[in-house]
């Protein structure tokens, strides 16, 4: 049985709250949260404290704050050489403090707190300094989750850059594709399909691979159709750099 | 029973041979295709042509075929007030041939040959002239798909420039995510699972309120982290414009 509290109170937390109290082999002990009631637990067993000071020892401290906290809450937990990760993608694991243990547990996935998620599908990215602690947050991560990687500090930073690519910047085309049907007044539920079958088609061809449509044709006809039929100034300026970078990238 | 005949040999041809060939009502009598062996039929009464002058009378003719093509090949179709439909998102009703009746039937999917696709679930835009080809229209493509709309030119118009950003832009971006793993020795299987709940999402939330990310959270710290990770220009130009339209958005 390994021992994990939890510190944080927001969506990493609430989701791995969740998730830790499913699986084997892990007992959650404490959650730490400032605000009250923002976390919700199924068992009456996890006590959640706002004093750093009701802190237990446990085998293992997950701190699950925003990036600009993760150091300050390092620093309030009274213990010594403890196992003490945090969740982040782009922080470093050095920002942590020096009197513990150091480690990542990095969930790399888009994480609601309404949206309840499969986490056994999440791949946890792990960081330690040493291979005991790797082998310890290998067993924790595997309790909840069938993808574990180790993954080094430049290579988590890599993967949260591309991470925006693909969550945050997809995320806002779709929203630009929403607007240009509401401008017209058509469903933007007809193009959900279309992005359906856009993310399901990776699983089967590589990205290059399945690149279609005007940029990739070179079909200026149809292109300059589009950047006429375009009226905002965001929209258009997009349209054309995406335009040229597939472009470019043919020529690789 | 509605007799269809299709002209074209591309990926749009040969779904829809293979979605009406499994449909009631429909009798699919001949395909024309100039290049030999590139359309399969599973059945033996559908009858390959190579020649416009083999082509019998039917009650719809449906030209898939290249958009700088569809003009052309409405004029070698020899009979008159026929029904013949072009199935592109981005051509006008208008340029097909005069000496038959006009109309639209637009497939709003990424088709590719080899991947197969559920027709059921492909949403079919629909533009005819006169309420009785429209009524024919429909029927027929009640026949293969769940999702049928009628959209006239200009919503068409805004829904292709649509699809190509949720599709088109999209897959570019998930091939720079792709590029980004690949550089940094990581596999891009790890994104999988985000690009999945990212698609996901938009069935549960808006675009607007399922945005989430650095520039959402106008987090300079760090984009200005992931702008010095990334060294390809079309790349940092990328995530400089769409942080800079997240950021614009949230002002609105």
């Amino acid at each position: 049985m390994i021992s994990i509290s939890i510190l944080g109170s927001g969506n990493v937390a609430q989701q791995l709250v969740s998730a830790f109290e499913k699986a084997d082999n892990i007992q959650l002990v404490q959650v730490f949260s400032r605000k009250q009631n923002t976390i919700s637990t199924l068992s009456k067993s996890v006590s959640i404290i706002q004093d750093y000071n009701q802190l237990e020892s446990v085998d293992l401290f997950i701190i699950a704050v925003s990036d600009d906290a993760i150091a300050k809450v390092s620093e309030q937990i009274p213990f010594q050489n403890k196992l003490v990760v945090h969740t982040s993608g782009s922080v470093s694991m050095e920002s942590l403090s020096d009197v513990n243990r150091k480690g990542v547990f990095y969930p790399l996935q888009t994480l609601s707190k309404t949206k309840e998620i499969n986490f056994k599908e999440v791949p946890l990215c792990l960081e330690a300094a040493t291979a005991s602690d790797r082998e310890l947050l290998h067993k924790v991560a595997s309790s909840i989750s069938n993808q574990v990687y180790n993954i080094d500090s430049t290579q988590r930073q890599s993967l949260h850059v591309a991470a925006v690519f693909v969550n945050n910047f997809t995320n806002h085309l779709f929203q630009i594709g929403a607007a240009i049907c509401k401008e017209n007044g058509v469903s933007f539920d007809i193009l959900k399909p279309l992005i359906k079958e856009t993310a399901d088609k990776i699983n089967f061809l590589s990205p290059e691979e399945a690149q279609t449509g005007p940029a990739k044709r070179r079909d200026t006809t149809t292109i300059n159709k589009h950047l006429d039929f375009l009226t905002d100034s965001n929209q258009k300026e997009i349209y054309k750099l995406i335009t040229k970078s597939i472009i470019d990238n043919g020529k690789l």
